[in-house]
């Protein structure tokens, strides 16, 4: 248990770092936050792999008019180097909110003892 | 890598039998195949927790015409009794294909050794 809540801590940190990044519009130092090897997932279009790849995506994203990402965990599980994450997002267009959804992110731990995002999909949970 | 060799096994052939029970319209059969504190996260609407909601979500997409899952993995690893599944999913409506798209499924494997769905997250590749 004390490792699993070290894990949940580090990722929440993590996630708290990507906020401040995307919230920067710094696409490239979100694509950092991920593992060499990451895909990241999204709706509406095919699976994105690798940094260079997935700087763009949020990049799009950001340019699209998404100013902030609020990413709550609802529940981490460790299993060594690897993370299983599950929570919810919200994407805000300056004070309106654009979207919320849940999410599904598999974590790997890298050099350093740094989590990374390896697997990252979600989807919204608005009826359109 | 012999013995998540053996889980990719185990999670092909579940999947094997989600899609063969989808297509003779056994939502209750659908459901048995998630853990009993399963959450499904479909797109476009909020969390579906436990069996009985699990089962009357599948029993939805039915009824709305969907006759046919089909489920590809990509890529299993095995943690244990947690394994984590990246795939691809296409419906159909008869010989139409209504939606295609990824997914990624968090497996435990309960006694037994049956190996159940315990989160179950997607979205369409589809760009609308």
């Amino acid at each position: 248990m004390a490792i699993t809540s070290d894990v949940r801590g580090a990722i929440r940190a993590a996630n708290d770092t990507f906020q401040a990044r995307f919230a920067a519009r710094d696409a490239s130092g979100v694509a950092a936050l991920y593992t060499d090897q990451a895909w990241v997932m999204p709706p509406g279009g095919e699976v994105v792999k690798g940094t260079g790849a997935i700087r763009d995506f949020w990049q799009s994203v950001i340019d699209a008019g998404i100013t902030a990402a609020r990413l709550d965990s609802s529940d981490v599980e460790a299993f060594g180097d690897t993370a299983v994450e599950v929570g919810t997002y919200r994407l805000f267009a300056g004070d309106n909110e654009a979207d919320h959804g849940k999410y599904i992110v598999e974590w790997k731990m890298r050099a350093g003892g740094d989590w990374r995002l390896h697997r990252d999909i979600w989807n919204t949970s608005v009826s359109r």
